[in-house]
């Protein structure tokens, strides 16, 4: 196959470790604040919260809110229900804005240089305009554009935020593939009429989770890496 | 002063030279083609004639339209009324998009370079978002972000471009800056809450054209380059 001019990349996941750096960044909150937690327990929550938070906007119920807003709303939650204490605004300011710090695959900053040479390499995330733009900036991530859903108000796997993408980037959808670590996405992204590309990242959830990490023939590649992708793409 | 966490940029004269640039690629197409013609002409013309096809968008007498698509109308335009013939769609369409690869003045690269390592860097331009990055991508402007009154379905100097674009990056309006070449994008900015940065492009303009390059004690920086202005901002 191949005409291809643009990769658009799910961040979450894909492209960043979401699990390892919030739990680092919650423990590092706990020794400075001495709370005693299982921070890792606080990412996987956190992270658990955040599909139902984007339905709640979905179906009317909220207002039009981006993600760091979402993102504070289940903080909130969480530390009522986890009990944790004696945090001030500023202290869950800064941790809400661990998002924006999250820490590239080891893979990721080198493929993505690479794929930079051949394509036109672009965010295509939930995560607002200015995290997207703070976490390529403090982890080196290369992007020629920065899209985030936020522009379309509508959240993947909304079929407006993958035609959006392709339209903002002028590429006829079946020149532009969606890469991601989730099923779901890329088959909203081949429904919307984009092509896709599957990397598996077993590391981004617990051992225990058991998702489904196989190559599926029904995407254009199937990967194990951005450097993977990068060689099957002839980058 | 100072306090400023983002830098946005015009980039039409600011960053890239679109006379020297658009001309160029006239002479290539005029040899291409065998056609004579003083093609510095057409530059100044084609120029020329977008802030009035802005306007037409403006007052509604066009509907929303990107640049791409204004600088094809008047492109069409300024072909009849110079009488150039023989061009194919695929020639016009190829020499519409050369406003995707201006080249970047000779200090623009080095400078933004050194102020992305202070500050986030974005374009705040009328230029549409795959004009923006594919220029980016050819001229290697390092952007953090890219930002095009696109987004907002407004031109500059309407101020919800300005609004926009600080909301957008998250930053506080009086912490984010213009930098641009043209003093009336400038004094838009700092009616919209921005700060302002001045940079004198004396080659943007034919040498008559006779344009304002003094230093405005009103603007909170006048730099004579990128590199002079990360100078002054210590960056």
């Amino acid at each position: 196959m191949q005409n291809i001019d643009a990769l658009v990349f799910d961040v979450f996941g894909t492209v960043v470790d979401w699990r390892g750096s919030i739990t680092r960044e919650g423990r590092e909150l706990g020794q400075r604040k001495n709370i005693k937690f299982n921070w890792a327990r606080m990412a996987n929550a956190w992270r658990a919260g955040y599909a139902p938070a984007m339905d709640r906007v979905r179906s009317g119920e909220l207002p039009w809110m981006n993600i760091d807003a979402l993102h504070r709303l289940i903080l909130d939650e969480l530390l009522v229900k986890f009990r944790i204490e004696g945090l001030t605004e500023e202290d869950k300011d800064h941790f809400n804005r661990a998002w924006h710090r999250l820490k590239p695959w080891p893979d990721s900053v080198r493929g993505l240089k690479r794929l930079k040479k051949k394509f036109v390499i672009a965010t295509l995330s939930n995560g607002n305009m200015s995290l997207l733009t703070n976490m390529a900036k403090n982890g080196g991530l290369p992007w020629d554009c920065i899209i985030s859903a936020e522009l379309f108000n509508h959240y993947k796997p909304d079929p407006e935020t993958y035609q959006g993408a392709a339209k903002m980037l002028d590429f006829p959808r079946d020149r532009v593939m969606l890469v991601a670590a989730h099923k779901g996405d890329l088959r909203a992204a081949q429904n919307a009429g984009l092509r896709a590309a599957f990397v598996a990242r077993p590391k981004e959830m617990p051992p225990k989770a058991n998702i489904d990490l196989s190559p599926d023939s029904a995407f254009n590649y199937n990967a194990t890496s951005m450097t993977d992708l990068a060689d099957q793409l002839g980058a």
